[in-house]
């Protein structure tokens, strides 16, 4: 039997790890043949392979990014993209895919199941947005560099008396700012799941410096002021004539500083957040993850995706699975709301 | 209303943050009087209090160790224990504690809630080993510290073709060693739950050399060979006359010396895993554990546990809290089996 | 003997150490009572006083920030400044002053030794752009951080095929930039020293695309194109209607952008660089600073600051520590032109 | 012209970013062809040779080890051994060597230019105690991961009112037992080249106790108490009929334990130290050193090995270089004094 692996999508610590848990698996466990697809669905397109032995896997576990490459192409974007993947794994002699991304990398891999190339997903996404998995690698480090930042930032906001904003990833959900927040004891944290008012965050902060203390606020770069995203996007000059910087991170240290009279900074995260070596957390998941894509591609059970429940991995329907968008639910966020201010 | 929070056992990472969510919720949420209670059950027996204050929890989240002390007094081994902490419970107005600690500590919370002292219990062990929740705080941080330390032996390993023995805590569970031994790609692992045949590891080694790789062996305390752990002690002095060092680390390192012909050295990582800063994961369950046995305290549900199942937070009773001890399941050891040799 | 120590200016991880050792030798080594001052100047001015015995700082050794606070009052500039120090010295019976801060906590160092109130300056700068010293702390733990990130953003841009500038500290001198550079393996280092070219910069960045690999550009704050730091703000709008970001980073990524025509991403790495823990090296550092400033003390050796020399610390004229500011000369940036491309 | 790098001896953070420097300045400033030996002398002798381009050391600078392994291989100990390198060099045309090692390495490296082939030395020593350089790669890490440990033993120490022994590195010089018991905070710092007095330990443990604290002893492997090392290996068993550990380590915290009846333990750091990747200052260091190693080839200057000295790199002649042990010198550990007890 033979197989092909490939990464999609944004990357995110744990894909070598999953990587490597499907070559060890597929070999030690099953004798298989293991065939890297290179660059997403690009790989099985363009024929871009990559043939992986137990040394190829050897020395990528603890590294960050993906030995495979990434890309967001679609093949079902592309004119015969799928006939060209069809003809890739039978010249090859491929019985089987494990596409490890997110959503659009495993709508893909729904529809190829369908139109009869099977595929087994592994779920990815470093915002932990997936209803259908309890948590997706990459988020447990993205969480831990956010809290790392938030750590060290703490010691410089008390020492000046300044408001520090931190700006870290989230477009659509607000986990990574919730978890990096709670962790590292953030005096507000503003998710996309609900408009802020900057009355009540001023109200937080000055109530922290009242206590004499220094307030570190975590926004997740999604979120919005009550008066929506345009707020943002003001193209001003500041009082030394610079344009002011883009961003809610940027804006809301600006509007703080003005409305407290403090002196207040942001740092937006940024990039960081989603490379180098994955937490132990993220890489013990990645690997069950790749060990189970392997048992349910040995069982024929296609069209799923592999996923956390508790402390079991199962699976999931594809068609499920990319369906619905994990937000944080109101009452988690509302849980924090006592260490604000 | 006035609480009590106190921590018993051993200490854990992520102590101080159950206490801040103590405080936090506690005072920002319901306006409750906290009670530190000192030194774990000795402080309710013998009056040792320290009240707790927004203030006195400012800068403990990301601190190890527990800013209340612990120890291992059980007031039901002490002539008249109960009697003291009901008369000291009285005299200061309490109306509930919250005791955080691993099984004896929350023994004595069942026990005290039976005879009329209403208390929630917050689960504690680093083992990991507590069958009422997936996961215990603590852990992760003992796993993440674990794997650091492989990371950091690999290349030393590599780079003089050593064997390289790394010896992690779990006297009656392999958790710490099964997770740190995936996320560090260890070669073997090895588990109290699973006695371990010598030759069987010899051969993984061996395997492992013969492919020009250095192996890391990863070995729980309480891990034993076939013949029991009588084998482990010997006495004996070694090729220098230095007395042979105990512990299965030290043991396995002599062994796999002699029987492969390489050189093989031991690390036993000790106090090491238990001590500093917290992960990300294990502050952010930590504060919710607290949150969550405020709630149970608002709602007079006591002889509870709080519990991680899944994603949320929910109680067990402490009866059945205590009653298994959750070791590594077969099947969880053999799925590591693969990345063995 | 009474004693008072403060700290000025920007915080700096290590100033904390410093507090540290002159209050243990000062205590332990000479007996002498020792006052901390707050809020840098202001502290003296206004008679800002916090005793310092062995248990204020128990603690604070690995710390960021610092414990007395610090600000940027310049008692020559406040009308009265100088007389005001003078009354709260002498009140307090302070016997002499331990300044620890940059260039013009020294500067005011200085011209009070000359107006009578004999201070040891103790110097701190996070650039290490200080000539009579060969480091100051602070700055390994800048590095630290700037490589920890560089070290992470190498692996997400390799999966995205994307050229990464990481801003880093450094207004002035680009001693932050050069050895974070180096220790992360960045693919271009730009400093203020050097004027650079957008041209010969896209070179490097391109003919590293064309190995296949994806270029790290690490470029400090105050480093200029040729045209002038004024090319920097444009005010213009992107293809997406955004205002442009400002900074140097910002701008280099875009113009790499289109130069190139493949994608590229800005990381600024603002405060995180100047709080949390300092490393072993500047805690080390740190400390022997502040143990030689009592020595000098001691020795009535007043108007001097301490600096390293080698493995030494030595002593140097406050007159003449911040007369130059200490750039990267040439032959330092040249030696790391091999790295490039 | 062609050159070859060997590392020798003992592995040590830092040597990868050496043979990367060396090989960037080789090819990059000025166009040789580099060979890697592989196994230290080993490799020079018998031909065993690993062609070093650019692509080679991509990746190699974060890694910790060596990518050309090592050996305590010596040509002067092995019959014909010089000729065999003799016979290799002039076989493969290589004009001169760079040695990367410690004491052993460098004195063959002397004894062979002395015998007409010519070799540049890059001194490595974990241990900090070549007299010749102000500093060496590795030494930084070490202390750095010693000090992140005691960081670590210091909450749990704390919580539980237990005195901690920490085992460090350091067989003849107490570098990084000095460092890291500073940069940690320890309590009390022993080193080889000052037998301790038990009574003195123990009665600074003791002052510790009585402050309500816990005491942290650093320890180097190589001190001894007053009455010798013989005094370590008793054989004898402990209370439970456990032999008794052998080391400084173990053998101090049982003496504490008794001597004050207070809980003691020991946490032997072993090979952590001395493995994963580099700090950034030793990462500095050693590039440093490797393109330093390159002028000398390039300029004839052979039998010399590079050094730092202050900010800059030297040469010293390898006949002084490996001439005397840099130890501990008196006064920079009576320095230290002050923060005992």
């Amino acid at each position: 039997m033979r197989i092909g692996v490939l990464t999609g999508g944004g990357d995110c610590p744990g894909l070598n790890a999953v990587i490597r848990a499907v070559v060890r698996k597929g070999i030690e466990g099953h004798g298989w043949d293991i065939l890297g697809f290179r660059a997403g669905w690009q790989g099985p397109m363009d024929g871009l392979i990559k043939p992986l032995g137990l040394d190829e896997v050897e020395d990528i576990l603890a590294r960050g990014g993906t030995i495979l490459g990434s890309s967001r192409t679609n093949p079902y974007s592309v004119e015969g993209g799928v006939d060209r993947i069809r003809a890739v794994v039978a010249e090859h002699g491929v019985d089987a895919l494990i596409a490890v991304g997110g959503e659009d990398t495993l709508g893909v891999a729904k529809r190829l199941t369908d139109d009869g190339i099977p595929v087994v997903g592994v779920p990815k996404t470093i915002d932990n947005d997936l209803a259908a998995t309890d948590y997706t690698f990459g988020f447990d480090t993205a969480v831990h560099i956010a809290t790392e930042a938030i750590d060290r930032l703490r010691t410089t906001a008390e020492s000046h008396h300044r408001a520090l904003v931190v700006e870290v990833m989230g477009r659509h959900a607000g986990w990574i700012a919730l978890h990096s927040g709670l962790a590292g004891g953030a005096n507000v944290i503003l998710v996309p799941e609900r408009p802020f008012s900057i009355e009540q965050v001023t109200e937080w902060v000055q109530r922290r410096f009242e206590r004499q203390f220094a307030p570190i606020i975590v926004v997740a770069e999604g979120a919005v002021p009550d008066g929506g995203a345009e707020v943002l996007q003001t193209g001003e000059r500041d009082a030394f004539g610079h344009v002011r910087l883009g961003g809610v991170g940027n804006w809301l240290a600006e509007e703080l500083a003005e409305r407290t009279g403090k002196e207040s900074r942001a740092v937006v995260l940024g990039h960081v957040q989603r490379g180098g070596t994955p937490t132990a957390y993220d890489r013990v998941l990645a690997t069950r993850f790749g060990l189970h894509a392997v048992d349910a591609v040995a069982e024929g059970d296609f069209g799923v995706m592999v996923a956390l429940r508790g402390t079991e991995i199962t699976r999931v329907r594809l068609a499920e699975a990319t369906a619905s968008l994990k937000t944080v639910p109101l009452e988690r966020y509302q849980e924090a709301e006592v260490f604000f201010g």
